[in-house]
C-alpha cells in the first residue's frame, strides 16, 4: 500500500467540478458536482440528530431502494436546507432532477448533499446555473470541488491513497471532507465523500464505512454540537475491474480507507473554529470501551478543560472533575494521568496524578508540554480494559469570534 | 410572606463572620465562619461528581451521625481540597476540630466546605489563623461572608425573607451563595448556605431542601462542568421557638425557602462568568418532563446557542439542532419556538417557526428582543404535556479569558 497524498489526482471514472454560482457572498466556489463514468455503489452514514435536512431524506430514500445505481452527487453550501419543510423536500429532489437533465441521467440516479443556514431555502435559480456550469467544466478538479462544500473551514480537505490488490493491480481511494463547527463525536458525523475505483458490493460499502466512520469521524469533538446535515458517503464504481474477492483484499481495502478516514477526520478538528491545539484524550482501564468512550468524550467537550488548554494551563483537576461527571462510577484514588507533546503518543510523558493525588511534577514542565500545538492526555482508571481515544480541540476567543458573528 | 430583600441583616441565633487569611492573593476575604448559638438541623445536598473533595466526605458522615448537633460551618476558598487523598481528609477534619476549638464546641458539631482549585492542600497554617480571627469577630457580618466565599464572583450574594406563620409569630430565612463557572443542572449544585431560626425535623429539613434544590440550583448551567465541591447546607436553629406544625406551615416554608434558592440561583446565572445575558429555555409539549428537561439542557449547554445569543443572533437553526441532538425522538414537523424579552415569560413573543419551518417574522424585531439582557425561548413540541425550564447564559469572548487564565 502507498502512502496518503494530500492531493488527489485523478481517480478512475470519476470527474468533479466546483463552481460559484452566488449562493456564497462575493464570488466563492459554493457548489460541488462529483459524476462517475459508471454506476457506483453507495453506501452512506447519516446524522442521527433528530431533525434531519430535506437533502439527507432524499439520499436515505435513494440509497435503500438503489444503492448499485448511483451516478452523480450535488453538494451545495449557504443553506442546510433544513426546517424547510415539504418545500424543502420538493427543492432537494427537484436540484437531482436537474443535474440529471445535465447529465443525461434519471433523478433516482443522483443525490444531493447540502450544508449552510437552517430554515433557508435553496435558491433554486442559483442552483440551476450552478449545475450546468459545473456539468460544464467537469474534470479531475478536486481541489476545486473540496473548496466548493466549504462553510467555516479555512483551507479544503483532499487525500488519496493508491492500493495494490494481492492480483497485482492497483485501485485508488479519494476523499474529500468539510466541517470546522458543530462537531460531536458518536452521534453523526461531518460532510465527507469518499470514491474509489475499487467494487464493492452494498454489503462490503456498509461494513466498511460503518466501521471506519465509527473508529474516525464519530471520535472528533469540536464544539459538542451534531449537525442536522452531517453525512458520509462512500461511493465505488468500479472502472479499475478490481473486485474484494477475498477476506485479505477486504481487510486490506478497509485499513486504507479507515487511514483516509482518519485523515480527513483529523484534518476536520486541525481546521476546527478558532483552534490552536490538537488534543487527544486516551482513556485507560475503564470497566468497558463504552465507560471509557464517555468519559474521553466527557473530556473532549469540557468548556473548561478547553480554555485551559488554550490558555497553555495544565489544569489537570478539570480533566478529572469533567471525568468524575461523566455518569460512569469511578475510584478517584485509582487515578493516574499524564500528558505527553505529539498526537496519540506516550513518549516523553509527564505523570502528574498518581493514586488520585498530585506528583511533585514541576510546573514548568507540564508548562511546556501543554504549549504544544499537539498534546495527548492519558487518563488511567485502573477498573477494568475499557479504552478509547478522542480528538479534540482547544476553546479560544476565536471559537467565540467565529459563531458570535456566523450569520452576519 | 414579606417579599426577598437582597440584604441579610440577622438571623436569631446565628453569628457570622469573613476574614482574610492570606488564602486568596492580596487582602481579599477568603474565610468565612457561621455559628449557631443552639443546635442546629441540617440537611445538605452534594455533587453528583463522582470526583468528591475531600470536606464533602466530611460534611456527609457528619450529617449522617449527628443531624440534629450541627453548631457552625467553616468555609474556605484557595484550595477545592479535592483529589488530596488521605491528606486531604485528614486537613478537612483538623479545620473542623481548629473551630471546634476556637468556639467550644466538639468536632462533630461542626461542618467544613472548600471552593478554589483543585489538588492544592490546604495551608493549614493560615486555616487557623483565619479560623482564630473569624471566631473573635462574629456578628451579623453576612455581606463578609458571603464575600469570603466568592472565587470568579464579581459580587457577594445574599437574600432574606421575613415569614409569618400561620400563628401570627415570624421567623427568618437568609442564604448565602458563590459559583461562577463549573455550573451545570442536574448533577449537582454549587455552594450555598441556607440558615434559618425556625425549628424543622431532619425529615422535613431534607424534603424541603431536595425538592427547593431540584427546582432551582439543578436547573441553571454556566458551561454544563459541575464541580468536585458543589454543596447546598439548610440550617434551622430553632431560636425562633416556630416550629412547622401543620402541612400548611411546611407548604409555606416550602414556598418561602423555594424563593430564596431560584433569587440565589438565578443571581449565580446572572453573575456567571463572562456572562452578558440571562436566558430562560422553556420546553412545553414534550413526552414527559423528563423529556422536556433533556433537551432544554441540551440547547442551554450548546456552545453554538450559547455564542449565537453573545452575537445577538436570533439563530433558532442552532436551537432546533440541539433540541434534535438530545436523545429524544421529536417530530420536527411539529415544532413551535417564540423568543420574547424578560425572565420567563410569553409576553410580547415573537413566533419564529410553526410546524417545522420559518415564519416570516422580521428579523430585525427578532434582533431587538433577543438584544435585550433577559431572553426567554420557548420550544413547544406537540407530543405530550411535559415542561421544563433551565435558566442559561450566553458565551463570550471573557469565559474564555477568565477560563484560560484562572490558575495564573
Amino acid at each position: 500500500m502507498s502512502s496518503l497524498k494530500t492531493v488527489i489526482d485523478s481517480v478512475p471514472g470519476f470527474k468533479v467540478a466546483g463552481v460559484a454560482c452566488g449562493l456564497k457572498k462575493h464570488t466563492q466556489l459554493d457548489l460541488a458536482l462529483i459524476v462517475s463514468d459508471q454506476p457506483c455503489t453507495v453506501a452512506g452514514v447519516f446524522t442521527r440528530n433528530a431533525v434531519k435536512a430535506a437533502p439527507l431524506h432524499i439520499c436515505m430514500d435513494r440509497l435503500a431502494r438503489n444503492p448499485n445505481g448511483i451516478h452523480a452527487l450535488v453538494i451545495n453550501t449557504g443553506s442546510a436546507n433544513a426546517m424547510t419543510g415539504e418545500q424543502g423536500l420538493q427543492d432537494a429532489q427537484e436540484t437531482t432532477q436537474i443535474a440529471a437533465q445535465a447529465l443525461g441521467l434519471h433523478a433516482d440516479d443522483v443525490l444531493v448533499l447540502s450544508t449552510g443556514v437552517i430554515g433557508q431555502r435553496l435558491k433554486m435559480d442559483k442552483i440551476v446555473s450552478g449545475i450546468q456550469a459545473a456539468a460544464a467544466d467537469l474534470g479531475n478538479n478536486w481541489h476545486r470541488a473540496a473548496s466548493a462544500i466549504m462553510t467555516t473551514d479555512t483551507m479544503p480537505k483532499t487525500v488519496s491513497i493508491c492500493v495494490q490488490h494481492p492480483s497485482g493491480a492497483t485501485y485508488t481511494i479519494a476523499g474529500i471532507a468539510k466541517g470546522a463547527g458543530m462537531i460531536a463525536p458518536n452521534m453523526g458525523t461531518m460532510l465527507s465523500v469518499i470514491v474509489t475505483d475499487a467494487a464493492l458490493t452494498v454489503e462490503q460499502a456498509n461494513h466498511v464505512l460503518h466501521h471506519a466512520t465509527d473508529a474516525t469521524f464519530n471520535r472528533i469533538v469540536i464544539d459538542g454540537d451534531t449537525s442536522t446535515n452531517d453525512a458520509v458517503l462512500l461511493m465505488a464504481n468500479g472502472v479499475s475491474g478490481i473486485t474484494i474477492d477475498t477476506p485479505d483484499a477486504l481487510a486490506q481495502f478497509e485499513t486504507a480507507f479507515t487511514q483516509i478516514c482518519r485523515y480527513l477526520a483529523h484534518w476536520i478538528v486541525r481546521d476546527g473554529e478558532g483552534v490552536t491545539k490538537f488534543i487527544t484524550v486516551r482513556v485507560d482501564g475503564a470497566p468497558d470501551d463504552n465507560a471509557a468512550r464517555q468519559i474521553a468524550y466527557t473530556i473532549a467537550t469540557s468548556p473548561l478543560v478547553k480554555t485551559a488548554f488554550y490558555g497553555n494551563d495544565a489544569n489537570w483537576g478539570r480533566i478529572v472533575a469533567a471525568a468524575g461527571r461523566a455518569g460512569i462510577p469511578i475510584d478517584q484514588n485509582k487515578i493516574r494521568l499524564y500528558i505527553a507533546p505529539g498526537v496519540d503518543t506516550i513518549e516523553n510523558y509527564l505523570l502528574l496524578v498518581e493514586n488520585g493525588t498530585p506528583t511533585d511534577y514541576d510546573e514548568a514542565h507540564a508548562t511546556r508540554i501543554i504549549e504544544q500545538s499537539d498534546v495527548t492526555v492519558t487518563l488511567e482508571l485502573g477498573l477494568g480494559h475499557g479504552t478509547a481515544t478522542i480528538w479534540t480541540t482547544d476553546f479560544s476567543h476565536d471559537y467565540v469570534s467565529i459563531n458570535a458573528d456566523y450569520r452576519t
